[in-house]
């Protein structure tokens, strides 16, 4: 049997249209004109963020196309979850190399779908295009009650620094031949968007973890011109991780630095520590209290003992070679202005 | 004197932030967090749209870096016009071969600046990861007063179809040695962001040209259930394209089908044209009535003796190969599905 001729254009325009969905509440104008028109309720502000993941690059061959499909949406609902804000819509650029072969495009497709649906968010439009290799670039959009967006820069010296779910999975998920339940959350994110809904009223800063714990609290930090202290053994670790660690040099690094964790971090007063562990709960997402924002600029990791932890330094996306996965979250414009 | 080293994913964000207006009204959180946060004003409804320009494949080295900067956003600002929208804001997701030159990033910087200036449009957000090629993913957000954007859908039988300033310059532009009138037009594309203003309450249907004049007016035809009868003769040629054109075996081909004029083809009730006419003329656009829409489906364009024109097909953007400039409108997710 010959294989079939490769999709031409509309054939793939109508496969995504299919698979994924395209209305809903907030949508006035889907897919299939010039833009898309969406309305937020009365009264909230629009909360807007543009993330890629690119083949060789953000994934290889391990990854299936679902799995790249469902990343490519998770990455950036995580930012909205950062910013306490429910997701609205999406919009997707597909950048496919020559003559993509079918099974690639439905399980790409398959995976944007899945995590759409996950989320109740509608993709209302989209682009596709030749590329040298395949690309998913997601624009997602979100709206929270005006003026209260959950910004980096809220934290204040004496609040509290706490994180969702378990660090460090990811990066070890990385590993050829590692534990399913490891390699899982590194392919497929859950997007903290319940937990950032929930405590977006409670919190005064907050960031999500995907350049790798002390990297995105430092852009925090930064943002709101305080330092922090954390202890390495509060690091909320899973079952997996604490076996998997156990051969490791430096058992802490992948929770401290391994990146794309997609847990938001947080820092609140501690006078509203109840109420945050009880939103957390509502959410159903786990919630650990690592640490306390200090006055100065500096993060410090105090291990067991009270010793200092070295953290392996933070990650160019640009200048490091090779085709490492959490690479993925690529550099924000603008966000590495130092406001300090 | 050696080449400085590439500059790193810091240097390059900092590049682009100072190089973009990234603030304004409207603009409650620009470039830095993990979001933008925009606030249309009350009342409105939000409009959205991506498109991606890919290195050989929508540019090659005729064009330079601050062409493909401008032509970036402009493309995006032309959809937006369609729409009738109001530019809001921009996010703008780069892709970057590995150490590219600085003066190619300024070149960018400085296109997309431009075109972001000319049209008052703020970059909130952004992203920037490695590639294989270099790519330009925007996403440009509007807005329009609720319930009215303008639709692909609105055209009725006995409308008249009109169009903004000439067609054909931009698909002359490609030739090699082209005269640098219609060279500027394939480089620097003129989005009618003011003309798609101006005439938002008074058309009954829009569309902007990317693919070529009589497939963009076939998608109005189809998403208004209609046809159209067009007069050759009455489309809008500039001087460049007339003298370019005499040595063509057929004139009219690259005014019907060349693609990327960025121009908007708009469906009005005869009774409007003089309150169109007024219109286009307040935002120093010219505007041309070059046919009808007429029952049925068929686009039908005629000669100055009545004979019928033939269209050159229209174009599937993946399946055909070479770097024809004009594959840069790609395929938006879901224009493809034919509504009759």
């Amino acid at each position: 049997m010959g294989a079939a001729p490769p999709p031409g254009e509309f054939e793939i325009i109508a496969l995504f249209t299919r698979a994924l969905p395209i209305g809903g509440r907030g949508v006035v104008v889907g897919p299939g004109d010039d833009a898309a028109v969406l309305r937020p309720a009365p009264g909230e502000d629009l909360v807007a963020t543009v993330d890629a993941v690119v083949e060789g690059v953000h994934f290889d061959a391990r990854s299936t196309p679902a799995d790249v499909g469902w990343k490519a949406l998770a990455v950036n609902l995580s930012d909205l979850a950062a910013m306490g804000a429910r997701p609205l819509a999406a919009l997707v650029a597909l950048g496919l190399p020559p003559d993509p072969p079918l099974a690639t495009l439905r399980g790409l497709a398959r995976g944007l779908g899945a995590c759409a649906r996950e989320h109740g968010l509608p993709v209302v439009g989209g682009n596709v295009t030749r590329s040298p290799a395949l690309s998913v670039t997601v624009t997602a959009l979100g709206a929270v009650p005006e003026g209260r967006a959950v910004l980096r820069s809220g934290a204040r010296p004496g609040d509290l620094v706490a994180v969702t779910g378990t660090l460090g999975d990811a990066a070890l998920g990385l590993a050829p031949g590692a534990p399913a339940a490891l390699a899982r959350r590194q392919r497929r994110p859950t997007p903290r968007v319940r937990a950032g809904l929930a405590l977006a009223g409670l919190v005064r800063a907050a960031v999500d973890v995907s350049d790798g714990f002390v990297q995105d609290l430092g852009h925090l930090c930064r943002a709101s011109g305080v330092g922090a202290l954390v202890a390495a053994a509060d690091l909320p670790l899973s079952p997996a991780y604490r076996r998997a660690a156990r051969r490791l040099p430096d058992p802490w690094a992948p929770a401290l630095a391994g990146g794309e964790d997609y847990e938001l971090v947080v820092a609140f007063a501690p006078a509203r520590l109840h109420a945050v562990q009880a939103a957390a709960a509502r959410a159903r997402t786990p919630l650990t209290v690592v640490g306390r924002f200090v006055r100065g600029g500096a993060i410090r990791v105090l291990g067991p003992d009270g010793e200092p932890v070295a953290v392996p330094p933070g990650h160019d996306h640009l200048r490091a070679g090779g085709s490492r996965a959490s690479d993925r979250a690529g550099a924000r414009l603008g966000s590495g202005r130092r406001a300090r």
